[in-house]
């Protein structure tokens, strides 16, 4: 990447000002390249420099970029840094911290200060950080804020943040049905909005959500018009209850924009935008490769040791079970191990084998279930084709482990072409059964209720383990004689 | 799930006729639930319905729903049914089928009506299908569109698909700076535009992006003002050869609706909207979990066995060599293993949970490195916080080894609790190095420039497999005589 810093200013105020009005010069498109001002600011940090050059080097971010380059600095600098900043620069960037950060940031402020700040976040972000704060110093900022303000607030923090209703924000552009286009547009100049809102909600009289008018039509229409006339009526809605990851996937299916949030009477609370929606996405499709592992959704890459250990610590637990039941085939044969020891190397490489196999059948049929592409008649078929995969490859792979074990034989004497031979086929019979076990474990999960991504990798692993564990040890007592194992096969010590 | 059919209808008949335009009836929020309608469109199918009524009802679905259901028809089944659909909406099924279903499609159906839906769909639905088509057919469509129409298309699909230019819309709102609000909307009327532009692009003479306007301010402006002070200057902008996996991570850190496209003289292309952004974010990360246990990222859940297996087989044979490189150290001691050969049913235990353990650092990192998340200056911390995990953790899941191989002393002999200790001991010791191992190997891949989440998993396996092996049988091997090995430790057979 190539980005120069100005690239990811988007008010460089020495364009905005320019006086005669001229394009700024063509310049490369917008780059993700944050770490030339970071540096500037930790040198700045470093060399002492006061509070109030920090912030306006800081101000100069995105509020995201602004964001995380304050939660990079020490407590103590972060909130001076924040008081010398802009108060709405402060609470943009304030809007973009994680939330246990930005109460913590909060609760250090003064409290009028502190006030000043979460009335200038949009409402749905400021309740959001109200929820994370002691109870004491909420009610505190609530009690400066002004009467409508407050209740607006107070009334958003009740909802659950992981539904539509904690998700929404209520600055929304909303209409009445039965006046005329130039009213609409007097009523809209008095009310605040999200940028992303392109389509104003009409209502009736009870406030209940009758369609939307796009603010087009609005533009283009003659201001003695009705309104009524351009309402596009049963649009979608959302209502306040529901998971923010049913949301999520329908923003994904339907590509919308914004969907309003109504109560069970139709009447219009909020609405939902996509800029809010894209990063449940991108967190619940990467919290799956954690959870296939046992790793708790929520744990961080640097989250501390105490939260890492609680996350796993269980699913460990739970593993350590489940791979002495996957090995109990190789208490069975104990026995016949003690008579032909070498195979004690040669399991190993079949059971790991197979066990890969099973985890590619199981990453493909999960990615399918998620994104909703697994139709029950298709199951089978489905199934079908990673068993076949599962044997073809099976028998690839399996020639050339006997050959390898052949080879082996210059080294190791106790290798030779006739295990070679045993152990091939066995992992080109175990390899098939696996990918009918991957694919098959989070269909039957997911069929049964339960997340299909938990825990699906210890099952999987258990199964796997037991099944080449045991279809190679069962093919090498089925031949002993033609390996060579002298009687008795099966002896104690 | 409890969603009724109705629930997915944005446009049921029966309401947008509403001749009173009283407001539909309270009705739960909407809910992904089309199996329903499916079911019945199977039901018409297999009754031999007559494509009218078949086109009737998938009609009724959202554009995408549609698309899905007319793909699980069989082809000459589907088509039928698209040509008895109204354009508009068989143009908007088409446009969201995978690009070679679509193309395949279009290919099927007579050349005018082919012509007819192309026209109808948004330009960039239309350039990606153009561009799927066999060159002759894309000709001839485009030889029977508007000379204006087929330039704009002919000129989008040049654009790589992968690119920002392959995925911008040229259906954009534009307006002169140099006039009057008056004129701005004048102007507007007159153009075509997707539904989510909220800013509308400002420029000069040249068609250099100047800025954009919103809506809302031109909507509450008056007439005869002048559009310039209006406008917001230096926005952001892509160049149509931007990647789109860099698009997609700019859209979700910097909250964007839409983007503007310009060439390098500043002149405005198009723009990206967030809708065509969301799937490729969900589709970029749901890759990372197939490529970490090597998974071609294009291999879909319904991918034939052949596509399947040549996705996988490499990285499986790789897996082969990487496997037995790993069980090196099981021949290294298989002398030492014949003369305690119980401890072959123990050490694969040992290297299951420390491979497990390593697969969860692993994840952790991983999903850190793709969120953007570690900075150089961080990784110490974060490898000697994974390495702690794994040693607290270690000794947890250690002492229980330990005591459940001293419980099973009851039914092999062999297990005793000397066995127990140095078992337990050595899942202590691999653990927090197969932490630090999978924290390590993602952030050195990433480093040296691959991808971070390809073979990862190899590695990991393969290194685990080795320190398992090679902690517990060095230790045992140590404790020989304390464990009552007779002599002699590393005899031939």
């Amino acid at each position: 990447m190539t980005g120069r810093p100005d690239d990811i200013h988007p008010v460089a105020p020495e364009r905005t000002q320019d006086p005669q009005g001229t394009p700024p010069p063509a310049r490369e498109g917008i780059e993700l390249d944050t770490d030339a001002l970071e540096r500037e600011v930790e040198r700045l940090v470093d060399a002492g420099a006061p509070a109030e050059v920090i912030a306006a080097k800081v101000a100069e971010f995105e509020p995201v970029d602004a964001a995380e380059t304050l939660a990079e600095l020490e407590p103590e600098a972060s909130i001076e840094v924040l008081q010398a900043m802009e108060d709405e620069a402060a609470a943009e960037a304030l809007a973009h911290m994680d939330l246990p950060l930005a109460a913590t940031v909060l609760v250090d402020l003064d409290p009028p200060e502190a006030a000043r700040l979460i009335d200038l976040m949009e409402p749905d972000d400021a309740a959001d950080i109200l929820q994370e704060l002691p109870r004491a110093v909420a009610s505190d900022i609530l009690a400066r804020l002004k009467p409508k303000r407050a209740a607006q607030l107070g009334k958003l923090a009740l909802y659950d943040p992981r539904t539509a209703g904690g998700m929404m924000t209520t600055d929304i552009l909303v209409v009445r049905e039965a006046g005329s286009i130039g009213q609409a547009i007097d009523a809209i100049k008095h009310q605040p909005s999200e940028e992303s809102q392109t389509e104003v909600y009409v209502v009736d009289e009870q406030r209940r959500l009758v369609g939307t008018v796009s603010m087009r039509s609005l533009l283009v229409g003659e201001d003695t018009a009705p309104v009524a006339p351009l309402v596009t009526r049963d649009i979608d809605v959302l209502t306040a209850e529901q998971a923010r990851e049913e949301v999520a996937d329908l923003f994904q299916r339907y590509d919308y924009i914004t969907v309003p949030v109504v109560d069970h009477d139709r009447r219009i609370l909020g609405m939902v935008t996509i800029d809010d929606v894209v990063d449940i996405i991108e967190s619940e499709r990467s919290e799956d490769a954690q959870k296939l592992v046992g790793v708790a959704e929520d744990e961080g890459v640097h989250s501390s040791v105490r939260e890492k250990m609680r996350g796993r610590s269980p699913w460990l637990m739970f593993n350590l079970i489940a791979a002495q039941a996957g090995s109990v085939v190789l208490l069975v044969y104990h026995g016949f191990i003690e008579a032909i020891p070498i195979v004690a190397a040669v399991y190993p490489v079949i059971a790991n084998q197979s066990g890969n196999a099973g985890q590619q059948s199981l990453a493909v049929t999960l990615r399918g279930i998620v994104r909703d592409q697994i139709r029950r008649d298709r199951v089978p078929r489905l199934l079908m084709r990673e068993s076949l995969t599962g044997l073809f490859t099976g028998f690839a792979v399996g020639a050339s482990f006997a050959a390898a074990i052949a080879l082996m034989h210059l080294i190791v004497p106790e290798l030779n072409w006739r295990l070679g031979i045993v152990a091939g086929l066995a992992m080109a019979l175990a390899m098939p059964v696996s990918c009918l076990v991957g694919g098959a474990i989070p269909l039957i999960l997911d069929r049964r209720g339960f997340d299909p991504a938990t825990a699906s990798s210890i099952f999987l692993t258990m199964l796997t383990d037991f099944l080449s564990y045991g279809i190679f040890l069962s093919l090498a007592f089925l031949f002993r004689s033609w390996l060579g194992v002298g009687a008795p096969p099966l002896h104690a010590p």
